[in-house]
């Protein structure tokens, strides 16, 4: 049985001495921790794990992280949404996003050409080379073939970047497959669209991707899931390690709430209905804004695992 | 300039006579009765009207609203997610969905076979049922064409229900085209899948859909966007009006919040960077739970609209 | 066991229909129902019912529905903050109130003197007005006697009052105290402030009140608490109610969440804990914007009540 | 301008150099690291720090911080309410408080004689131990005088405590004084009311307090609110340092959204309407839970006052 007990700063102190303070704090704390563990048994217990983003996170700084995690091999199966591919591209190929404010003049924006999304802004100019970048590409897959299964196209991208930081080059280096259901829903949607009137023989095919998910991993591994923030990434790695028996861990960090019915706000709760996962201990829901909280929680994980020989 | 006014409740009382007390009630009351009169301009205005709705709706009992707004022409293009097609199918094949709390012991539902969504419930039984329809549709489908737009595909669906409450009959029987750009994110997507090994040169094209969105409207017409819940669908539906000039009307209804930078939170105000959008009496954001604010909204919208004989 | 039913909209529908409708529609709704029959239930049960909301709601157009809930006999106690005493006394002295946006520019209403709370807008001539009124009151009051608790400081005010659709007036005639256990946390503690330097032995004595709130009701009554927003105000009405052998019937309705462990997001299943509330269906937490949800609910148990002949 | 940064991790990262990141990452990570500068500038700038939390965060092991951060001169008036003063006067006479999970069964805990407070427990015994404490004091107190300003009240019972970790003792001890405009809102209120049953002539005094509060400034100084929180402790700070010419700097942490129109939510940008404020750098405004995200950024500042040398 845990006890509160008193936090006390003391001077020099580390991520991971505050996130083992977390323990004895309260309320969502806590939870961070228990997030902050179950990372540490997802890697312990040779989990393949599901990572999982809505794309205003790459619009974020947490990119890079991403990116630094394929590499730590803490991510087996990324599953994702068409903007998180085009803006690790932009940022892949130089484009620098502006910080602002949540309270921009947004008619004015607009006369300057300038997109928000939060705090954070992307000028109609990133957008423009991205619209050219694209179109290079393509040709170039299209030379390759014909019909392309999503997460070998975003791969074949990822081989073409160069860039330590890029959630696709890594991935692309590391074997881990990019999943994205609904490529179409960005720009890009816009540019395979252009590219097909031209070309009516090239085909993006999700249903073959449906089987790659479902193949990346097996009912006899471990299976671990981190879900940051929800809509269809979330949705999308529960449901395919479901079909695969179901989650063993699971990490849910997400601002929704459970009262809604949405899938962004159901809890790890849920998971325990799956089947599989039968300790408390095995999952966690932190409710919080994920770039404060995943960087922490995982911060600490990296830490231990650091300590303890288990991270390349 | 408009004043708090003290609501008293009349015996009787209708909703639109509710509704009009909201404007001088506070906070978002007054939101909430912008976006009724919202939905009231964009038919005076005969904007193209995007419906957008996340799956857990069609769960809930606002699937036979959605089907009574399209016979009404209260839409003219349906964005949603994979959950919202088949549990339309689902109900109507005669599915009962069942009410719990959002409280029920999950790893008793889970060995009873039943599947919580909020505080509803939906047995496996159903979604076997289900597998069982959907490999017939897909034989029905393969024998008409090999190549399938998503919209496509789930219109000639909706052709084959028989269900005056179902969106997707009536979607098919009034000529509003439903977009659903991750078609593989859910059940469906396995049985799919499973469909494609079989026959190879079965092919779901969302790219193709992506010219339909766009040439479901074009520049030069008035466009309205009902978001009801944020991710994919909102998303999508937001994109394609924008890359035909920008919505001219936009109501936001959403549990979530602005301040994580999400497109769930995301406001109308937005809407306004978008250039189309001028003045502030055209967009609404009404921050609450859908299954109570939208029937509300549109409903005191429906009565007037029917009072000024603007309803078929 | 009840199922989703299929919602649809006919012409003229008043509140209770879409009241009954909304059981089977899901997630928040199906709260909002549960709230509507336990206010029918507390009133059947000749429960003692203790109304509570945050000073917003009375800044809000709502401040007329409770004058109108206390007349109607649906309120036999007040717990409120001081902003709620200030605002009703304001506007039974003529104030207006104006609606404006949530995104006022703050520093221009600063030069132009008026204050904003959420999308509504006070005027420092307002609060100017209203320090006149109070020193008129204290010096009438002070003649009367020296030691007052805090309840009958206020229903002397609501004495003085002259208008129907005031809290402060309908509670005195009615026999309702009104509780507001920080009496000094408004532009009011000033003005007690001031005038208690010069008259030192006025005293606002709250202890005294404490009594007065635990005599209010008993051990052996029903007891119910209708909660609108969280801090102070529900808070004490749980604690008083709870140190009578606590409630038997408990709405609480709000936008706070349980994830933070505050007193604004603790749910009825905590009521279940107080011993007394055995019953699933005695009590409701409904998330939302009260200035939606609680007209709605408590319209539908007025009309029921009212057509069983239960209502004054 | 400041751009977006990859975040990397690196190893034995400390808590100061994570926040550093913050500012490059987006979304509220960046409203974070502005909290901790407006921290730094308050220090700097001789600021009367008025520092706010709600009890839940008292119940927490934020109190043992809070205490701390008095002893380094980083708060210089308290603003609560009474479940704060009697849990930490509780905790100094050694009560243990339990952590569990938000989703105990409610009814159990009732028949254990134990209460929930998000995910953490009292017990019965705790807060009868708690009561025969407090006659002690009580009895004291009444010899010492009869009537008593809240805040010197509380005052002379953090001179009786011995506890490093209280807040109660390290205020006493350090003239950081404590105000509770609503003391009766707790158990204490029941005993209060039970001395003064037998002791007519004792009198707690809420008018003499608001005095004491103001006089704890002037208009002159720099003032500046770090409201953990909402509720009465958030807007009692706010309207005191606004009645003394407003604050110069602002933090608010909370989880609630100003959408409501509650105080919990309102947000620093108000603050400038206060008429002091005028620059965006000295507000923050972070969402999220308190016991996550104070720590953090209230760590990050501590480092840098201490690096100067304007730590004691």
């Amino acid at each position: 049985m845990a006890f509160v007990k008193d936090f006390k700063w003391k001077h020099g102190m580390n991520v991971k001495e505050l996130v083992d303070s977390y323990q004895n704090i309260g309320f969502q704390s806590i939870e961070l921790k228990k997030a902050s563990e179950v990372f540490v048994k997802m890697k312990k217990n040779n989990a393949k794990i599901f990572l999982t983003f809505t794309s205003n996170m790459v619009t974020s700084g947490l990119r890079g992280f991403f990116a630094q995690l394929i590499k730590l091999k803490m991510a087996d199966v990324i599953v994702t949404t068409t903007g998180s591919i085009e803006e690790d591209i932009m940022k892949a190929n130089g484009e620098k996003f502006k910080i602002a404010t949540f309270n921009e003049d947004d008619v004015e924006l607009h006369e300057q050409g300038v997109n928000r999304i939060g705090n954070l802004l992307l000028t109609n100019e990133t957008y423009m080379r991205f619209e050219d970048l694209m179109l290079e590409y393509l040709n170039k897959l299209y030379e390759k073939k014909k019909r392309w299964a999503i997460s070998d196209f975003i791969k074949e991208i990822g081989l073409m970047l160069n860039d330590e930081d890029s959630i696709l080059y890594q991935a692309a280096k590391n074997n881990v497959p990019i999943f994205c259901p609904a490529i179409t829903d960005g720009g890009l949607g816009f540019h395979l669209y252009l590219f097909q009137q031209k070309h009516p023989d090239f085909i993006i095919d999700p249903v073959q991707d449906f089987g790659n998910i479902l193949l990346s991993t097996s009912q006899d591994e471990n299976k671990g899931v981190i879900a940051l923030g929800g809509g269809l990434s979330k949705h999308h790695a529960i449901l395919c390690t479901l079909l695969n028996g179901g989650a063993n861990y699971a990490v849910y960090m997400t601002t929704a709430h459970k009262t809604s019915g949405s899938v962004s706000g159901a809890t790890t709760n849920e998971a325990k209905s799956w089947g599989k996962v039968k300790d408390e201990s095995d999952v966690a829901t932190v409710i919080g804004d994920v770039t404060i909280t995943f960087p922490i929680a995982m911060i600490a994980a990296l830490e231990q695992l650091k300590e303890e020989g288990l991270l390349k």
